[in-house]
């Protein structure tokens, strides 16, 4: 059974402190070990990947079969179910449409004091996107991923996926194909990652590397962060359902079951101000669990980290509960989401309205399902093209303009006692208007 | 005498490798000795600040005097200069309107499929500024890291600086009093950054920290990220300077120096196509060097990062060579400075033209000067509103819409394994068109 908490309860505060403070992963302390295979494949480049893919992931490869030949991919894609295939491509072309709305616009002015300022946006130039293997190898994360870079007008984007014992998950080949991903390597784990970050013989090194990871991948990007860019570190999956009594009990329970079953260490909350509805919630939960391919995971996460939330008043209540959870997503189930919505502050991504259920936005919505996790919606953004580009700022003063900022800039200079500071512009007002 | 490279040479790019491989901080690895920092003060709060604030920086605080009054700060703002204050006013007007117009806008659209999809962006509740001490305790610093908040709308932002001996520098309050800075704390190092983090009983926790900071407070920022957002991590400050024979060498030695006297890790480089110019600069520095009150810090960078490249053509060879180095500050002092920036991909931020010296943007171009270092700018921009706001994507459908979009997330759901996911929306397909 879920934690069931209750905002009337003397003992609500702290229990509900305990929900937020509850660790949901078990850290494990890799960092010496990847920090050995990081440097050994930045020593060694290829050789060191082939050792550590045989060793990690059972197949011996050469620097020939580093890379997965096109071949390989065109027939994967070839053999994917045509259904299948026609769903990744509608994903693809809503995810794509709707990020094209992301892309940034320079600007360039001309100020009061005459100096023009401005900003241009530019592509990262090359990116590294890093698929896990095995069960969490998944195509929608290779569109979310890939499809940002290529609108943004990244040049080259390179993926590694592990391949264990040599399997690739086809589905997963499928969708680079579909994204437009430049290259594919047989490679994983934090010698992956190292190989983008530092390059090889045969891997280019990149600029930015993004995509989730286990623990070795995750504290490998976190050891190159500096030399590359990363995007977050992704944790487990939440959903936080808001809904009232009015609800269909299954489809609640559903959407709850959706998070729960991607990881024992998923949560799923709900929060509602009606008891019975709450009650059957619960009920429906433990009907459609025993009906689940995945029970096993989604039980325990239910069990160990799921919670339903009673309180007296949506309105009044939700909002504050929802701005400390800070969930990854927000599902709002209640006559007006909107005005509910307008409330809350911190969320990834909400959904809104009963014929919204989460899932949408992990494959087909067109928004992106790569959203911060852990409570870091509190100052972090979901995946967007704004992160594969960066910005130049741009300043361009006449010398007019320089005399007109020049004597500020000087005092200051003066008074942080840079004194090269004040004469790289005072040499410059004292000169004719020439030049 | 600095690095002279010269493009035509046969060893030219073994030796521009060196110069960008060049290591300019000593890492220091006090990792260790800052995880028992950052945990102790999590675990006693204020008990520990006030240890560490006696043992570092020789301070001896009550709770009581931990927080800097107000009166401290109206004093401090009274006593500086009128030139002084008015140019910090100068300054952070001109930085605010800059800055006011960085604000992201929502948007929200209906697509062909009847989705409502859109993205809202909030500010971030609270924000910690840390401020260095001592000889790098910059007003200007707390202007640029404080406006952008204060645009983004951001409710609490509370400034770290430590106050070795009990002084503080006048300016650094007076800047924080103009820009708005809702609480200043007398404490430092690795123990300021967790106690933004965590939270101590005086200080409530924030959801960001920005500011530069020495090796402890970079390491502690690496290790509390996660808990709360970090924004970069700042490197020695960093010139280069493309400029044609036709500017005074004078001006364009003082702008290498402006750099260099920041820090002996400071690093400024001159690409030219002028031999005869190339030597007027050197002997400029020479000159200039001579009268600098921070002589010793200028020559010892200059000497051990400065260089002067010698290329046949500007047009051609300078845009390749600003992108591998990738610039904090590019200054392009050329007849056509514009063609040129058009050909160069990466740079924090660009300075156009003979009459702008780097300078003006360190304080009153308006634009910021928290940039990224370290080859950094081919990932990432200086510091925005951006930085200081978050974006929760919205999606809403009504029965349609989702009866539009629900089969090719059946289906991926499916493909995936997800049974839950793919019932989570099947659920609601199957259902009438009503509720």
């Amino acid at each position: 059974m879920p934690l069931r908490l209750n905002i009337s309860d003397p003992g609500f505060e702290s229990d509900f402190r305990a929900l937020l403070g509850a660790k949901r992963e078990a850290s494990q302390d890799v960092e010496a070990r990847v920090r050995e295979i990081v440097s050994d494949t930045r020593a060694r480049g290829d050789a060191a990947l082939i050792d550590y893919t045989l060793k990690f992931d059972a197949l011996e490869l050469t620097p020939q079969t580093l890379r997965v030949e096109a071949g390989a991919i065109e027939a994967a894609y070839e053999s994917a179910p045509a259904a299948t295939r026609e769903a990744l491509h509608f994903a693809h072309e809503r995810i794509r449409s709707h990020h094209e709305r992301q892309r940034p616009s320079d600007e360039r002015y001309v100020d009061a004091a005459g100096a023009e300022l401005g900003h241009r946006w530019t592509a990262i130039g090359s990116v590294g996107l890093y698929v896990p293997g095995g069960a969490a190898s998944y195509p929608s994360s290779v569109l979310m991923n890939a499809v940002p870079a290529k609108v943004a007008g990244v040049e080259r984007i390179a993926m590694a996926v592990p391949a264990r014992n040599g399997e690739l998950n086809p589905l997963v080949l499928a969708a680079a194909r579909i994204a437009g991903v430049d290259e594919i390597w047989r490679v994983g784990g934090a010698q992956a990652i190292a190989a983008f970050a530092y390059g090889t013989q045969s891997i280019a090194p990149v600029a930015k590397i993004v995509g989730p990871g286990n623990a070795y991948v995750a504290s490998a990007k976190r050891q190159v962060f500096g030399t590359v860019g990363i995007d977050m570190i992704a944790g487990p999956s939440e959903v936080l359902v808001i809904a009232d009594g009015e609800n269909d009990p299954d489809w609640i329970a559903a959407d709850l079951l959706a998070q729960a079953e991607h990881d024992a260490a998923a949560q799923s909350i709900l929060v509602t101000d009606d008891a019975a509805f709450a009650s059957a919630v619960e009920a429906a939960v433990e009907r459609q669990l025993a009906r689940l391919p995945r029970e096993e995971t989604a039980r325990a996460s239910w069990r160990d980290f799921g919670a339903v939330i009673l309180v007296r008043d949506l309105t009044a209540d939700a909002p504050a509960l929802a701005d400390r959870i800070a969930a990854e997503h927000l599902e709002i189930a209640t006559a007006d989401p909107e005005a509910l919505f307008a409330r809350i502050r911190d969320a990834g991504a909400v959904f809104l309205g009963r014929h919204t259920p989460e899932v949408i936005g992990d494959y087909v919505g067109g928004s992106n399902h790569v959203l911060p996790t852990a409570r870091s919606a509190r100052f972090s953004s979901g995946l967007s093209v704004l992160d594969f580009v960066k910005r130049t700022s741009v300043l361009k003063l006449s010398a007019e303009a320089l005399r007109a900022l020049g004597p500020s800039a000087v005092e200051l200079a003066t008074a942080e006692g840079l004194d090269a500071h004040a004469r790289s512009v005072s040499i410059r007002m004292n000169a004719g208007p020439g030049a």
